[in-house]
């Protein structure tokens, strides 16, 4: 990890991804922050509490002269779930938190934050200042990924209102037509995978190692909200053939017709729900908020595949990493659009260590390892990663089931 | 019911009624209004709104001429469980309603408070002023219940929480030493039970109708916090003799071994969690928080029994009704102590419909006569019961487990 | 109870009751003698087993000279519900139960056999002489139960198989046309309740008590399958407001439409499944089978409701007992018809004891106490109740939702 | 797949592994083949069909010039989970099943072998007969599985019993002392993995494709109980640390300290369920019936890994196919030892489709593809691996906490 940077830089950087957390808030009340709409999602407030806890654990309490938490108890209640810290106020009842009041956590940010600016602007020997360096990075990508969240869990949580309240009252920009999907060939061979370089990477991106990818074609382009449609249309949520068995089980005992957001109206038009509130179905976009389920039974249906993670990240070499705003767009130029900024992909690779990862000693090493199984690895970025975030090597991951994410199709075969 | 209330004093009596359950609100924060602790309590939010639903719903509705909504959605969002009336949110999921914001609910209650004013201080014919004051005494004992529920609701979210935070900050004043138990006789006989007279009661408190009541004798008062503390010292949550069938299983399938609100620090001290916060538990004050299951098994231990309800109706006749404070007091009087104002107090008997019961038309039917299965009667109030709501006919109900109301232990014998 | 039976005379008493039960399986493979198809039902192997374990239990085990129970194990794998006894294997896991074989349990009953007789037959104290024959009665009067119980839950297996096997293969005798339903009038009063005489009754029938009973109305028969194919019709199932509000849960979250039993064909024929295999509904017969949601939900259709059990037994001092075969029949007469040997008849009373009621000490006191909180009395006897096991005063209790025993519906109204 | 079998090879083939179904059957009752102790294992009885079924359905159903199912109702009953072929009966419920009766289900596959065997010993043309070879060749490897199933399923149902009952009565034979462990070191590459050459094998080994393997060190042998012990004693079970995230939900949630057929006595000495009856256990042979959960975390706490399926492969290059008896064999010599015969061993690979891998048209191609999730692959064979049933490329797979199978550790490392 980088080591490099100046600790001016550093606190410039830690002011602008923090301050973001804050700005994310911003169009919500305090009784929207507290709710937590189910068990895999949290409340905002908990994310601003969460976040804040891991500078002052993995920071303030090893590197302050004399540290003396802001609060004892939110040791325990803001623990996600690092064993070795200790305690955990259970996940599923983070809605009941009504105290502390965001007032609160508002105020355990700010002191945190100024005593993180304290360390920053003090004298600290070379080794301390790399210490300090490398922590506070893995403590701002840390809080980058829940800013992802913090967009996804409040999605989730307003689309549970009859009201169907928009998160932003800016119009959703109209998405431009999508180019037809073309098939772009890759060579493969024995390859590279894993982080490369001095940047930022977690621990789970590395060691670089060798693959062998078999030849392989990529699509240009996510699958459509129209592309999707003619899936439905053709029955695909009712034929057992295009699914896997535990996908088969998922679908039909939650009687699924659709994607999570996705409401016909009386006279059978779709609409979707977005942060910019109800729209109706764009049949140019990517399609979205999809389970590794109903990805994998669409590529089947259009006689594709998913692509494995090495394949992905074979390809990204050639892909421009862009930044979304708050919903997948269109893409209407040809080449590989749509890597990085819309949606993340479902691979088919399951989410297990590389060949030589070790799992860091101590509490720090609970960030990765021990999720390495019966989850699947998604590679580029959505609509909803920060600047600056994503990266070719970047592995997300979900289990199979899960819809609440910014989650699309990129169809693959050889 | 009493028709004949000048339009004048009810409306005296509905600001009176309307106005303590905001103040109810007033020492919590919007966001410990919105929060749901579990499926059988609801937010504060949430009470504010559906009692006010319910004027909007059975009185505005049905008597402004011309009526508009105050909000469309708010018929479905704040429905309880009322089939008649339509679709209901899912109750499970109250706590994700953050929209309307507790100012708009604040605002709603404005509004039909005004509405409903408007009506009571206009020109009705005396058929509409009569069914206007039914409906409004029935609105007002309604919001009655839910002003209790909304103390008992808001103390069980407070005891999620390790903060233990209090909802009052003032101190629970101390307790009187309790008298001695004595066993008061009474003779029974064929008695008339349920309400008689002409002020409000509910439908399942009538037909007044004849039962034959064998010579019983009562406890002079309720169980106190010591007494309870004895049947725990002598293993009373891991004696199976003790316990009903199903409590056994519910209390070793729980693993439970005291009340709900009971915590043992780490020196063998008991506290417990009150309205006023957490305070060393008094052996003077009456046990309360618990189910049915555990008053049925202390009541075994004593060598005593549960009264039923018509031995308690019977008795009650010569009690004074008490109103009480946030937590049920001591008794150290002799004579019969402690009916009303401090706990309910759990009955052997069944919730079923009196002798020529009927369900009333119309979805104000649903009021009580659905539930009459599987839930117990509790007879008496609690400290949480709002002045003016008890009386000796009233039946109270809940199922076997419930623990989160203010309920205690009156021991009977034959 | 009655001590008064010579010895000789118990011995074959008892010689007929135990065989009975090894002829209720007689028509059944090994098989099927093993099988559980749900946690509510046992094996009949189970039940040939159990009720051997209580002779050996609660006689052996008390008055042989040098007892030595027939296998160690079976202590604990026979023990139903008793704690006093010890340890049980779990209920749901009966069916695993392959070891002992069913051969095993047949040597079984035959040892414990050979050693009641050899008790009966051999010399004992008075006193002895009448504690034996006290348990003796007990024990046959706990496996005449155990027979009814036999063919209901053998009913229950054989209906999960697609094969839908008959459990005796002789035709269903044709049914009666049914008269028309009349209501018979009681006075009620003030009147004993609870068993009377000399006979054998079971501790929950006692003590006899005064009750006071309004006047009331009685059905002269039970509902019949064309009746009840009527409330289908009207789209009874369907129907919020006839429901109980945990009855309309229960309803719905199983999407039922029907009696457990009943299938509707391609052609919307209405098949019954019965122990003489699959027949064609007969609209004469009673309706059987049914939970007392259903029960309840009917009475209200038809503008009536279920007796409560005083009213039942007030009523059935007037009827015959008869005696039933393996389906409820017709009933072509007038007067008060089919209280006995055809249906179960739902009452609206909870299972509560009667006022003076006390377990008995010791294990035995298990019998009934410990099970009266929510479940439901059912008064009568069914087609499948052992000849001389019914009387007036029987009550007989399952939970609300129970569909699997021979269940019917008796009107009232006032 | 090999067709140039003469039939009547194939036929001599076909007899030999369907009588030693009926062979595995033999110490058991007809009592103890109809049980089914969880949903995931299945009762002898009803494999004995399935496996029948199977020949009936792929092969009499499209070969017999005019069929006619043996009985119509089988299609169903005896239908795993070929969504392709129609309705099933319900998995869990396959205990229900007493009739057919197994003198029944042994009718079904005389007239099912007597069928083939007409069809083997007719007149075919050479397509036909390739077809033909081709499907026995599935049918036989697909009943050698159900084979092993028979065992590990019945030694489950056995255990649920508190008589513990042994399914044969031959004496464990004494295990060699097992040779220390050794670390093997291979050199990797880039290699070819999956099946190859003429004999049979699973579509899911193949194609055969090229994957690069890093250098690695294997375990000469498996991990034995007495190694295994130890961990226990270290505090394994209670350490979270080493647990995967799931796996520490798993182990406590179920409150596990040892394997699943593992049983601590009064004075401490453990003892091991096995086929043979419970058995001292014995340090000398290998560990049995872990999870994958129970394996990693043994992995971890030994400064090892489990290795990948492609290492495993590549490893067994070397290793010779032993077939096994009922229970693990120690392994006293050096090299690489106990890859087959003795336990399945758990790698780290989750099983998924193989590059270029594509699932077979019809119901047959539900044979595997559409479990390539959320499950993890095991390698080499048990000791209840049918003789012939193994090779180097066999792919099987069970999810992360069945701990039923001969399931054991081989531990890698780089």
């Amino acid at each position: 990890m980088d080591m490099r940077l100046p600790q001016q830089q550093l606190k410039a950087r830690y002011d602008a991804v923090r301050s973001r957390s804050l700005a994310i808030a911003e169009p919500l009340t305090d009784e929207d922050c507290g709710a937590q709409s189910m068990p895999d999602a949290s409340p905002i407030k908990w994310h601003l509490a969460h976040t804040t806890w891991f500078f002052e654990t993995f920071i303030l309490e090893r590197m302050e002269a004399s540290f003396a938490p802001f609060h004892p108890a939110f040791r325990v209640l803001f623990n996600s779930y690092y064993n070795g810290i200790g305690d955990k106020h259970p996940r599923a009842q983070r809605g009941l938190l009504t105290r502390p009041a965001m007032s609160q956590v508002r105020a355990y940010r700010a002191d945190v934050d100024a005593r993180i600016a304290r360390l920053l602007t003090g004298e600290l020997a070379a080794e301390q200042s790399a210490q300090l360096a490398e922590l506070i990075s893995l403590g701002l990508q840390h809080e980058q990924q829940h800013q992802e969240l913090m967009l996804t869990d409040v999605k989730h949580l307003l689309a549970q209102s009859a009201l169907l309240p928009e998160y932003v009252d800016t119009p959703l920009p109209r998405a431009a037509d999508a180019a037809p999907m073309a098939w772009l060939a890759f060579d493969g061979g024995l390859t590279d995978i894993g982080h490369d370089g001095d940047g930022f990477c977690f621990d789970n991106e590395l060691p670089r190692h060798k693959q062998y990818v078999a030849p392989f074609e990529l699509a240009s382009r996510l699958v459509t909200n129209g592309e999707y449609l003619a899936f439905i249309a053709a029955g695909g949520y009712f034929n057992a053939a295009l699914w896997l068995a535990e996908g088969w089980d998922w679908v039909r005992n939650q009687n699924l017709n659709g994607p999570i957001y996705w409401q016909q109206d009386g006279d059978g038009q779709w609409n979707e729900f977005t942060l910019h509130g109800a729209q109706p179905l764009d049949p140019q976009r990517p399609v979205t908020h999809l389970s590794l389920f109903e990805a994998d039974a669409y590529a089947n249906w259009a006689g594709a595949r998913l692509p494995t993670e090495a394949e992905w990240e074979l390809a990204a070499a050639q892909a421009s990493i862009e930044t979304g705003a708050l919903h997948p767009a269109g893409a209407d130029a040809s080449g590989l659009q749509q890597m990085f900024g819309h949606c993340w992909q479902w691979t088919s690779s399951s989410y297990a260590p590389y060949p030589g990862f070790s799992v860091a000693p101590g509490a720090l090493g609970e960030y990765n390892g021990k999720f390495m199984l019966n989850q699947y690895v998604l590679r580029g970025s959505s609509c909803a990663t920060p600047d600056g975030h994503a990266r070719a090597s970047y592995r997300n991951f979900f289990p199979a089931g899960a819809r609440w994410q910014f989650t699309g199709i990129r169809l693959a075969r050889r």
